[in-house]
């Protein structure tokens, strides 16, 4: 199949590839009744898109002796690739246009060693599983890297994990390479995108997905929109006062969110219980591997060790103690707990809940749902493509 | 004139009813630059509104020997009510098409006698404004009240100073009593709305707004609308935390921004003060008067008592804690602060602007003005009529 080279021509032809994207198969009285248009001007525009290439006729109908199909679909040689580099790993799928994950490869990295290295990896990611056949090439690509950026330009802007990308175009440089439209977006948002696609927040317009994995973010769906804030940087919870008196943080400020639970917080808690002969549990560990991770941390968790429970606790109830204000701020429909620190999963949940449930007006927290993502890792790759998808399946 | 029956049939018709608000007396050919629509259908919508009795032509243009006028305007007889209630004030005022204030009243009051006297009260003092000859009637009523409320129904919920609200129709009772559309919100949201149209705000499109009086609310505008949340309590910031180890509030959790810094707050701080001997300026105005409030404490502080200083330097620290954080969540293009507290001036605003610079990522704050809210008291009123005419103004 020749890669996707239109763009719907209209707002109208937009609204039908993304209900053939996120409903699949249908009908045109199916479609019809989802749109505003005329049975006509349905006709007209599914025609013009038919010609395209981006819509293709039901295969099974339309061997039914010539009669005019009465069902389409998106091509189903439609490519999406989505990337998610995190801090310390890679996750790359390719999916169709449904969005349906085909194939998927996850590999470790530094971000610290810089954009060339790190998207020569993504490159030879996406070779290798265009060499499984999955793809013959990509028609977009949708980006998600850990730190902040300029939305528009696709340019990541003083991200503190990540020295040596400020300022690099990252959408540019990969248009290139790619030969196809490529956006980027932060991780977190991406996430958020993610879960509201095929996740736990699929019929929740306003919502708010914190991430907690190295450091602490939060994606912001607002009408079913992530919302960037002027400047892009919108989400930035990691560094929210939880402790005027708490611990010093990597920015100079006391207290931070981040200096008191995340990855990085969670290991050197862990690590310090170990040396320190608190934790059997976590020093065998530490023995066993040389460091400790959240991951030590959550199997300590389940395997009952209290000082890792503790630690679990009270880490879930600052995270809890900033979702409550946020809650209260932004009066959510929902919600989604994801990232790597989601192993420690109940005891974190309760802690949080608690604090929420206690602490935020009634009214905001009546019907709100706290929960874990439903995607795992799975959400950043998602929401990735989902993002480049709304970008094509908009009017040019 | 008759008061305002009909609605704007279409979008365009809306459109075109919240430039000339907006804009003021506009020719046809500046309409025309504003609106997407070809010259021929503009004049169609443009007599049907004539037609409607929502628009007139402009006197000047219509008496130069009946050429057709190329101007037109709001009808100059609309008149739209303003009406902010406080947990201890009305403001009332009455507006043109325009929303100029054409006539303004303040009445103290105690919402917390109830809706029914206060509502006789916000009668007395509509009628005062008729008796004065600035209207007829009202096409539209615009009402503010101190708590949150369920937008779409215009009703307050669970309002926390507001015993005897929780659930009346005020939207609907108000609907009856006057005979015209009215629409009720929070008084923090229509503040920010009030400074989004005539105010310091003018031309941002997300900011925050936060309203420093007996309590503390703030208002989220994104896209140049008021974001409510999912059941309209969203900006319930007083009872955030800023301290673990803070003060009992009345909320029954500890720390609450609002035991800390409010109206409520600073007046038991001025007295305490004033008791102990610790202020002997504020030791004279409580003999003065028997009874302290903001107020008293920003006169202290203009005049350099150390104490009052002292409590509004602090104060600011901890909204200025607060506002940090929304700032980093949520990335604005703008914080105003308004509300009777802001008499603290520019020590209350130094404070909080040394937090949000010293906490918040750079990139949020590169750009961000931090300012006081322009419209002083009559933020809200003005608010109110834009809230009832962007209602009025879309079609029906």
């Amino acid at each position: 199949m020749r890669r996707m080279t239109a763009r719907p021509a209209n707002t109208h032809q937009a609204h039908l590839l993304r209900l053939l994207r996120d409903g699949g198969r249908s009908s045109r009285a199916e479609l019809g009744e989802r749109i505003q248009l005329s049975r006509s001007k349905l006709a007209v525009e599914i025609d013009r898109l038919l010609e395209t290439g981006l819509v293709a006729t039901d295969g099974f109908a339309a061997s039914r002796g010539g009669r005019r199909s009465h069902s389409v679909r998106l091509a189903p040689g439609l490519r999406f690739l989505g990337v998610d580099i995190g801090a310390t790993s890679i996750d790359v799928a390719v999916t169709n246009g449904e969005l349906e994950v085909l194939g998927h490869l996850n590999d470790s990295t530094d971000v610290k060693d810089g954009p060339v290295a790190v998207f020569e990896q993504v490159l030879a990611m996406a070779e290798k599983l265009k060499e499984s056949g999955l793809a013959e090439g990509f028609d977009g690509v949708g980006i998600g890297v850990p730190g902040p950026v300029r939305f528009p330009e696709g340019v990541p802007v003083a991200p503190p994990i990540m020295p040596g990308w400020d300022g690099f175009p990252v959408r540019e440089a990969l248009s290139q390479e790619f030969g196809c439209s490529v956006m980027v977006d932060n991780d977190v948002n991406l996430m958020g995108l993610g879960e509201q696609h095929a996740g736990v927040a699929r019929s929740v317009a306003d919502f708010l997905c914190v991430k907690i994995g190295t450091g602490i973010g939060c994606g912001i769906i607002v009408g079913g929109q992530v919302y960037r804030g002027v400047t892009g940087c919108a989400g930035d919870i990691g560094h929210i006062q939880v402790d005027p008196q708490g611990r010093l943080c990597a920015c100079g400020n006391r207290g931070c969110l981040e200096a008191h639970f995340s990855g990085a917080a969670l290991a050197r808690d862990a690590e310090e219980a170990a040396h320190s002969g608190r934790s059997a549990h976590l020093a065998v560990r530490l023995e066993a591997s040389g460091r400790l991770t959240s991951a030590d941390l959550a199997a300590a968790a389940a395997a009952g060790d209290p000082v890792a429970l503790d630690m679990a606790r009270t880490g879930g109830e600052r995270v809890g103690q900033v979702i409550a204000g946020l809650v209260s701020f932004f009066n959510p429909g929902m919600v989604v707990i994801g990232g790597g620190v989601t192993g420690l999963g109940h005891t974190l949940l309760a802690s949080v809940r608690s604090q929420v449930y206690r602490r935020s007006l009634p009214l905001a927290t009546g019907n709100l749902p706290i929960v874990l993502g439903e995607l795992g890792g799975m959400a950043g790759v998602i929401g990735a493509t989902r993002l480049i998808s709304d970008h094509l399946f908009s009017p040019a």
